[in-house]
């Protein structure tokens, strides 16, 4: 007897499907394949040279929680190629040719990383009503402060997010007071200001590294009570930023590679009857 | 009363730690990070400037699954490194700059992708022990016949391999017998002879797409008998291979971008009593 077709294990040729995980990576793919298991929960594209999501190529994968298509050639995402993914959690789009962050992404995204791509602009409806991405990679685009439109995070709670080796000149004030990591090394920010961190109230590691900051205003850490690690490596600082006595969880300060020449004594441990909560385990002053 | 350093949730820093998964690519990180979680089942290391793995870098890792080490500058890894990490299933090692495959791999492997190295050579020894190593994806490397040492694959169970895009002149005879699919796209093959699929009796896919391939010699096919899926196109075959009326599962047959000028009545199909017993969904003969 005949045995029909759709009786196989379907698996786009080149690739390998497992468990409901899709590999297709590093196959000289200009598009995402079809057939595609409508049950697949992981797909990983990564490496290949798609040029364009289209309307219908995600279409019946309902169930996919993870779809990696880093390291393509990826300029174009149809409005609409996201709405059967419903479930997805987890997008991995860096290194691609995107100008923009996708329109209609879908809701329940808790993971972007959209690292070294072309985006300019933050729109102010690009994560509308996505309450639970709580991972947003976008360094190594050319943005600019201005480039973020003021509201763009409204409502987004965003725990851990990097724009780092960006065009940034100083702290961005309108990102999620979610937040409990900022990366912004490898920008231009050029000093640290009294409001800069007023949204950030529960920042616990901050990274400022390779920047130019020259000046810390006193009172801007005061801000961040939580904070437990401070990179300030890689900067012009002449002294050691004021108001580390108060930071009583404060852990590690990376301070080296910049121009401070002299210490005060009260400089980083509190004074009188104040005491820190947690013991400093790292302080960086070396090239200095 | 204060805390104690090692209270807090330990990651290195600007990677997110969760679930056991370690996200730390795009960070320009040169080395493998320290504190990693020791309860971490996933580490993505992707995309980074790491040069080396060191003796030490995985100390600790007992319980690591997965290590994604691809887009790095890798050209040594210590023939100790992988010694804590007994549990690994899968390990990313493409696009890095290794001349052979690392020494001393788990034994419990069952992918690894060492895809875009400078990989000329498989020493006898390389996979010995792997018995559950089903997926090896080496291609891109400067691998030719001679490369491949006679032995290499004894008693390793790999279903699925690929050495596209490599420097093959000839189908290397002394792959894994357990072969389920095998990819050799853009090599230099030349042709097909009577022996050479004699060890890969359960071969179900084959690729052999961008090759140089003028010929197939007859009853070359009919030692793989429940192949499914058949991929000649860009080749410079001048007549249909003979023998494929008697491969009863086969479903796919590419053959475009050939030089074949005509073909007969029974070039596809069975006659007389013979049967199919699954029917073709793609034959392909365009650009001939």
């Amino acid at each position: 007897p005949l045995i029909p077709f759709d009786l196989f294990p379907i698996c786009p040729f080149g690739c390998q499907c497992y468990v409901r995980v899709v590999h297709c990576s590093d196959l000289g793919l200009t598009s995402i394949p079809r057939n595609i298991p409508p049950d697949t929960r992981m797909i990983d594209l990564q490496n290949n040279k798609i040029k364009e999501v289209k309307e219908n190529d995600l279409q019946g994968l309902t169930s996919l929680y993870a779809l990696a298509l880093n390291n393509n050639k990826i300029s174009k995402i149809h409005p609409k190629a996201f709405q059967p993914t419903k479930k997805l959690r987890r997008l991995y789009l860096s290194h691609n040719q995107l100008t923009e962050i996708p329109t209609n992404l879908p809701k329940n995204l808790a993971e972007l990383r959209i690292h070294a791509n072309k985006v300019k602009k933050i729109h102010k409806d690009a994560f509308k009503g996505m309450k639970s991405l709580h991972v947003l990679e976008m360094s190594a685009n050319p943005l600019n402060n201005d480039g973020i439109e003021p509201g763009a995070f409204e409502g987004v709670n965003v725990y851990h997010m990097r724009i780092a080796e960006a065009k940034l000149t100083s702290v961005p004030k309108e990102l999620p007071s979610s937040l409990l990591e900022l990366h912004l090394d490898d920008n231009k920010i050029t000093a640290i200001e009294l409001e800069d961190f007023n949204r950030y109230k529960d920042l616990q590691r901050l990274g400022l590294g390779n920047n130019k900051i020259k000046e810390v205003e006193n009172g801007s850490f005061a801000n961040i009570p939580s904070i437990r690690e401070i990179h300030l490596e890689k900067n012009k600082l002449k002294k050691v930023p004021p108001g580390l006595p108060e930071l009583k969880y404060l852990q590690v300060v990376f301070l080296h590679s910049n121009h401070i020449a002299k210490l005060g004594v009260n400089d980083f441990c509190p004074t009188g009857r104040r005491k820190k909560k947690a013991l400093y385990s790292g302080i960086s002053l070396f090239n200095n």
